[in-house]
């Protein structure tokens, strides 16, 4: 294993609760935002029972468990995100649309507040496309009308599992199931990792922080009482 | 807005749920686990009643709220994180500590099953840091005996707000409060955005893919009839 390397001397700061309570609004959210870290971006698509299509970023959605295969979510009932989660409760199924470099300018436009009746993929740009559409072929169960993006290069069709609510402050958490996953075959290794720097994938911090990512290693399994390697 | 881009053509596959239950365990993990995509990685320290310290490494931490200031992070109570989940219950407190490039091999060492009456800190070679002994002052309240990592350059002192059980998978969701940041002030710009390039924090895919970010611009608040532009 490598020393530990102070990169640089840095002059930290203590900030402390009643300070920060004093922070003005906007800096406040960025801040709090910011402190859990890079996170993913996803748009997640959903329709309404006329058939409506809603998309929305999201940088909310999160590992969950493996075995069975879950994808957790939170959302704010009182945002945007308001047109997702009805839809979410009446149809039962949403999709997640990695977002790239190639269409992340859109995927944040679609926080914008579009009325009920607005498709955010025509408003910014993007391309709907369900599944049947997607393989040409009868999906049998599980051909929902449910948007994907088909500029997005990794694509997952969740079934509702369970909405959990949040009491600390008034959230929910969206658990959905994985039923489907689209993706470049080429991306998997032979350990069914993902390679996202390929597939030129963003990480969000914050509210609108946009990042590149480059992979600089896989760590083998640790163990206490052996050297961990590079894979 | 730019153009939609389409980095390259690349040819999708679907897999179903019915052919991802059939993968191995070890593909199957690797391969669910990366569909949430990017995820921040953090060094949670805790203590036990008697004073001894543990350190497990997590890529489960989401930002839950700005007001009030929440974090969330999943716990399996059957995993090697065990430790971390009884000493949070036992004192009410824990530390987030962000990982970086330069520690990034002794923090996903923590993963190793060590025994309870091991420090993880002593067993990787990172520095154990109280508040009082980083301030070099009393600090009333908040002394607690919760450490942090000396060598990350982000700390968050996080109190037990609530635990939530996910009926989905057995696990459980721990709702922390915001009660103290540490963190380089110059990370840190006008508007309370926290630089994460400058950091050289890593962001982690899956169990074990460690990326390096860099920062490619902030975007606009989005709204319905404006373009965005690029801060």
């Amino acid at each position: 294993m490598s020393e530990v390397v102070s990169h640089q001397e840095h002059d930290n700061e203590w900030f402390f609760a009643e300070s920060i309570d004093q922070f003005e609004r906007p800096y406040r959210v960025n801040f709090i935002n910011g402190l859990s870290g890079f996170k993913s971006a996803h748009l997640v698509g959903t329709c309404d029972d006329n058939g409506i299509d809603n998309l929305a970023i999201f940088s909310s959605v999160f590992h969950l468990g493996a075995d069975p295969a879950l994808i957790g979510m939170i959302v704010r009932p009182d945002s945007v995100d308001r047109h997702t989660l009805a839809n979410i409760r009446s149809t039962g199924f949403y999709s997640l649309n990695h977002v790239h470099e190639g269409i992340y300018q859109q995927a944040h436009q679609t926080s914008a507040r579009y009325p009920a009746d607005v498709s955010e993929f025509e408003a910014v740009g993007l391309t709907p496309q369900t599944i049947a559409e997607s393989m040409s072929a009868d999906t049998g169960a599980l051909s929902t009308k449910v948007p994907f993006v088909k500029e997005a290069f990794v694509k997952v069709l969740l079934g509702l599992e369970e909405i959990l609510p949040i009491k600390a402050n008034g959230t929910l958490m969206i658990i959905g199931k994985v039923l489907a996953v689209n993706l470049p075959a080429a991306s998997v290794n032979q350990q069914g990792v993902i390679d996202y720097q390929s597939l030129n994938e963003v990480a969000v911090v914050g509210l609108d922080s946009y990042y590149q990512a480059n992979h600089f290693g896989r760590l083998s399994y640790a163990k206490p009482d052996k050297e961990l390697t590079i894979l």
